[in-house]
């Protein structure tokens, strides 16, 4: 089934100690909508500037992407520049230009109305809730940060009522419940409505809390990880790509299934710069690599205590 | 198949978010020999002063553990001073009395040699390196810790290249390596001769390097974490000691069951202070806990991709 994903476009300045890029391709709609590509069709919302290369909108064209929800406006497209350092877990950001997102007002064009999916990239909690008016979509998913947990809580809380799943970062799950035990953060946050909380935990892995079950995902260790940048919204493409291409009704393990289909997504996201390796990729590669992380896990009883 | 464990006892006050213990029953030797206990018949190496009471001298008789090895010297027991902040995975080392552990010379006795295992806890490489001497055990698994990794690494190496499996936690890992990707890292210690590498990650469980595998175990979500001290012994207690209670030749999935077994026991260990939990579980526990690791991770290919 088809797949609704709002968020940024973006140009992305990124150093780490393995390099540097300027003005790479990027933001939360780029990534999730390459990654989901692969699993559904996607439709697209989101806004760029007049500096937006028609070369970037043919790479959309040739995944699939249905651009119809992307705005061009007068102005120039978001930027964002960060730096990494040794860890590649902590993000420093250095410069954010909103540009033509700061007067970005999601319309979703007709013939997105009745998509099934949703994903709701971290913009604007208030954007996130008008979003769901104009869909009502079958099944909703969200992200958010730091800063609209902090700026906007009121907001946010009332969009992660109305949605199925929350996909956020231990960290910002910590924040947005005020419990520093992860068990106790997933109560409090399944509490404020969704049936599910996915909590992404870098190169540690995933938890997903699913009613009472808890299911752990290790990341996929990799010898070189190049840009962690949007490992977080590919995650989030496999995830709920895998969801909306399932036939079955959704159950527990299908939604184990997707957390490992993000997890694969997102492995493959940091093996280079921006969208590189996602615009590369195949079916096989996300085969093999899914097939890697069963290996990861695997172990039967053989002998018991 | 029995066990020798060389390692610490010691009186550890710790202070952690949740409470307070003054010299509390603890030490390398105390925490893996317990865990071991449940698994398989443990012979204990190691010192205490005339302070250590004859009521722990039971506690440990009750759980079948062999304390022929346990010398009793003038002067005090072995004493640590910690505490934890909100992460709980970092200790901060307040004090180190090492009293009677400072002229500790591991002497194997007659009744301990040809016991086929051997786990090395963290103490002076030197040491290790001695016991491997007097004991030339079938198999062999060491601990060590960032002081001796900086201070007396020639050593350490030696004592690597001489035994099968090292237990370490990512961080000693980096440090050993010079890596800070863990693949890499792992590459290089087992360079060094081990067959294996267990790296621990405290509340984000485990990864098992073993010939071209990797092997992920989560650490199990609890609601409730009292304290961390002794929880990377318990792990190694169970590990080593399932593996000397299996009656099958080791394989890989046997490995991958030690890791289950070992997070299962660390898992116990940090519900409590000091060695609390770990006195007062059974054998029932312990397999309800395996069994909750399984569904863990578990799922099916039940819809592919």
């Amino acid at each position: 089934m088809s797949l609704v994903v709002v968020g940024s476009m973006a140009f992305d300045s990124v150093k780490t100690p393995f390099g540097e890029v300027k003005e790479e391709l990027g933001g939360s709609a780029a990534y999730f909508s390459v990654a989901a590509s692969f699993f559904t069709e996607v439709k697209l919302v989101s806004v760029v500037g007049e500096d937006f290369s028609p070369e970037y909108i043919e790479q959309f064209r040739k995944r699939g992407i249905d651009l119809e929800g992307l705005e061009r406006n007068i102005g120039k497209t978001f930027r964002w520049t960060v730096e990494y350092g040794d860890a590649l877990n902590e993000a420093k950001t250095l410069k954010t230009e909103l540009n033509v997102l700061e007067r970005f007002h999601p319309k979703l064009p007709a013939s997105y109305c009745n998509t099934p999916y949703l994903f709701l990239g971290n913009i604007d909690p208030i954007l996130q809730g008008n979003v769901l008016k104009q869909l009502s979509p079958k099944f909703a998913v969200c992200d958010t940060m730091n800063f609209w947990i902090q700026g906007s809580r009121e907001h946010l809380l009332e969009t992660i009522s109305n949605v199925d799943i929350v996909i956020i970062n231990e960290g910002e799950a910590r924040l947005l419940s005020g419990e520093r035990n992860l068990v106790r953060a997933a109560k409090t946050i399944l509490s404020f409505g969704p049936k599910s909380l996915v909590m992404k935990r870098g190169e540690y892995g995933a938890l997903m809390f699913h009613h009472d079950q808890i299911f752990a995902a290790p990341a996929y260790p990799l010898e070189t990880v190049i840009d962690p940048t949007g490992a977080g919204d590919s995650f989030a493409g496999g995830f709920v790509g895998f969801l909306a291409r399932a036939q079955a009704p959704l159950n527990e393990n299908l939604f184990r299934q997707a957390v490992i289909y993000g997890s694969v997504m997102a492995s493959f996201c940091v093996e280079a710069f921006g969208l590189r390796r996602l615009w590369a990729l195949n079916v096989t590669d996300i085969q093999c690599r899914y097939a890697a992380f069963r290996d990861l896990t695997a172990y039967e009883d053989a002998e018991l205590f």
